[in-house]
């Protein structure tokens, strides 16, 4: 996979702006460009970062095939001169980025790409498209898997996925998000994301009877039965054949099956019941599986109606966050070098306020309470400010500017890591285990209200004094 | 990308039930297995098929790489004997489905495969995963393009996509659907699905304003200007300076700029107002464009309100079909040949009615009517049955069975075409812009009550005597 050329997945207009800041002579003009996203999926608080292992392989992989010359050749409207420049195109460009698995905020530069004009605008499609996608399958699992209060949480939405890279990385994503495993084997070959599954209903239908479909998969896996008992009748049917074949994998084995899973019809009543029928029949140990369309709503209100559920797989509504599947990152110039060097911050300004650009070349700083570990608030700054923690700090929020709060006995951390340095990768991407613990520690060090389904509190994502006058400044400057 | 392979995009229980039916010796029993929907995305009346030429590309190339096969041998549970068979595998199916472009409707078989068991339960996922995708994008493209009364619609959604397949294969999917082009350049070189694109707010911020944006992009580009007016205010700022620019442009080079893009504000107001100007400066042959989160609802009802705007820039909603961002087709067992080499029907009940399958090797037909062109009815069948169209056909309903229609002065076609005879292709997929001509002539067959965007008249699709009949002997039989 990681060989896979996706430099031409692309908007045109990359290329004609590409083509003209050559032009013009500016291509090699310093530009800064942040992606961020302007409000979370599903009214959440938070959405999980996910994604940044396949941008590095972007990046890494940017190159220019002769076909891909050719074809631009055809598209009659690039010099030679420019397909010249491309077939030696070299990434140059430094990358900042927020760490898969952290807890992000609306409005914070998650991702920073600084470079040659020309390098730096081409990648935004990727960029884009990149984040986008696996932070709103990471943010959206990780809903879903708090909503299981700890039950495990499966991924089992290949078929429904849009498009083969929807199910390979959206199975990552969910993984990073708080999932246990999933049904997709790709994803587990490639990533290292733990495959698992067993029956359809047509190996049921594939049989004589249901009860001679058990018996023969128990034969074969006899330590990893799961009945799927839904092809008839559950109660009638599917759960008595279930308890049969188990008695006798005890009998004749002394195996013990894992479980059933029901996919279809009532959960939370069926669960009940089959709950009752399995500890009568001496199977307490075996385990429920519930899939059917569920979602972190769902999971909620099956839980509170006492639903005997231990573990959840969720299919189409996480793969490809069905209630919201969009994740509105947009990728927007900060800031450009002047002949001489300086950082010259850029704004774009709109009729719809919430599309106002925050400029300048920044960074992005997490505050923690001491006390208690947990998250107080973000600060962006300008890119050479630091915030001296053993002083206090003024948080305030940068439209209602009389909203401040001082915050004392806290360490700060700065939210983002340097990828590329002059276009060569610095950073390794740890391991996806690890990214997965890593975001579960970082949503641990929310408040719960920060993490509430509906109506969450805003989380403090404040400026620093010298951006919000930046910005401030830049807005009165263009007022027409 | 034809080269890809796909072969572990697929779900483990695939693998489990393989293995579990090679076990078993039943491998290579013949079996039936249809890919069908249950209900149009969005409430609409249809769906436009796509995803076929992709699904070819699958059946192509299934194979299992070396790689592969380590990877199984380390999952613990397949045996060598398994693993032996897949280093062999030849495809050895027979597939049918419905042509691209073709508008179809609830509970019809789109894809049968047909072929050894263990292949034909191997290749679900994969079925479902391609098909499922580009046919919800195609169906939700055809709907925004209807919105848009013969505008030109383009599809700008790459970076919102849900993945890179999402982005490039959902491009050609819009592409089929009535789209006239997108932005996306990879689905111009490998599809021919037209790219386009001019410029992004960031060019405008490059250059010290707006006005020398505009102008520098007028010497590069003369013959494909685009500008884009809302980096700062559409009426004060960008659309003067367009005009501006299309002055100098006229009187330097006689050559006239193609319009300007609004991807801001209220663009009912800001199109009628931005016309005003453009035909007051002596420009009313520069067209205007509009994007910003569109999709057929705001399009229909922007053009209620007499917004004046010559084409549509159409992004995350059409590219997720955000309003519905799930195509919810299955794959299920229809029946199995014994050893005899009948073929005996299977059904799936189910504690949910809409669940329960249709059973049988199957065949599909539409009935033309003679006197108007458009489409009656389709007709499911059991395979070997075919409609006499010199005779009367008395259509009824599989669920109100008292709601019938005799039809006459009809022609009958049947609906699918074979694509695998034996494992090897026995078709060939046209041309994008036939498959595209094609979507738009089947469309018309429709009457306008089947294409409302909200309560469409339900299509007949309804099955024939014998299959109705077999179908009820099955669920008598099965009842508890």
């Amino acid at each position: 996979m990681t060989e896979r050329n996706l430099t031409m997945l692309t908007d045109f207009y990359e290329f004609t702006m590409a083509h003209g800041y050559f032009e013009k002579g500016i291509a090699d003009r310093r530009a800064y460009f942040d992606m961020f996203f302007r409000r979370v999926p599903d009214g959440g608080g938070y959405a999980i970062m996910a994604g940044v292992e396949q941008l590095i392989e972007y990046f890494k992989n940017l190159h220019f095939t002769e076909e891909d010359i050719a074809y631009l050749r055809r598209c009659g409207c690039f010099s030679e001169a420019f397909l010249n420049y491309l077939r030696d195109f070299k990434f140059a460009c430094d990358v900042w980025a927020v760490p898969e698995g952290t807890p992000v905020f609306p409005g914070e530069p998650l991702v920073t790409v600084a470079g040659p004009m020309i390098q730096a605008q081409f990648v935004e499609t990727m960029v884009l498209l990149t984040i986008n996608h696996q932070t709103l399958i990471a943010t959206k699992a990780n809903r879903i898997s708090r909503a299981a209060q700890g039950r495990t949480v499966l991924e089992f939405g290949s078929r429904r996925a849009q498009g083969y890279d929807g199910a390979i990385y959206g199975a990552r994503a969910t993984y990073i998000g708080g999932c246990q495993g999933t049904a997709c084997v790709l994803a587990d070959r490639d990533f290292g994301v733990p495959a698992g599954g067993t029956m359809a209903h047509s190996w049921v239908q594939m049989f004589d009877s249901e009860y001679e479909a058990f018996k023969a998969y128990s034969d074969i896996y006899p330590n990893n039965c799961v009945f799927l008992v839904d092809t008839f009748n559950v109660l009638k049917s599917g759960v008595p054949n279930a308890i049969r074949v188990a008695k006798e994998m005890v009998a004749e084995k002394g195996i013990r099956p894992k479980g059933i899973r029901l996919d279809s019809g009532d959960i939370a009543y069926l669960s009940i019941e089959a709950r009752k029928l399995l500890d009568e029949a001496g199977f307490p140990d075996m385990q429920i599986m519930a899939s059917n369309s569920l979602d972190e709503y769902i999971v909620s209100d099956l839980l509170m109606q006492g639903a005997r559920v231990d573990s959840f797989g969720i299919g189409e509504r996480m793969i490809t966050s069905k209630s919201e599947p969009v994740f509105g990152g947009v990728y927007k110039l900060a800031a450009v070098e002047n002949a001489a060097g300086e950082i010259i911050p850029k704004i774009k300004v709109s009729e719809n306020v919430e599309k106002i650009t925050t400029p300048h070349f920044k960074q992005v700083y997490r505050l923690f309470d001491n006390a208690t570990g947990k998250a107080l608030g973000d600060v962006i700054t300008v890119y050479d400010e630091t915030i001296d923690q053993t002083q206090p700090y003024t948080l305030f929020d940068p439209i209602h500017t009389w909203k401040q709060r001082v915050v004392t006995n806290y360490t700060v951390r700065p939210l983002r890591v340097q990828l590329f340095k002059n276009g060569e990768c610095v950073y390794q991407s740890p391991a996806i285990d690890k990214i997965r613990d890593y975001c579960k520690a970082e949503v641990d060090t929310l408040w719960d209200q920060i993490k509430r389904f509906e109506n969450p509190q805003t989380y403090f994502v404040d400026l620093s004094k010298k951006l919000w006058s930046c910005k401030n400044e830049l807005l009165e400057a263009c007022r027409i």
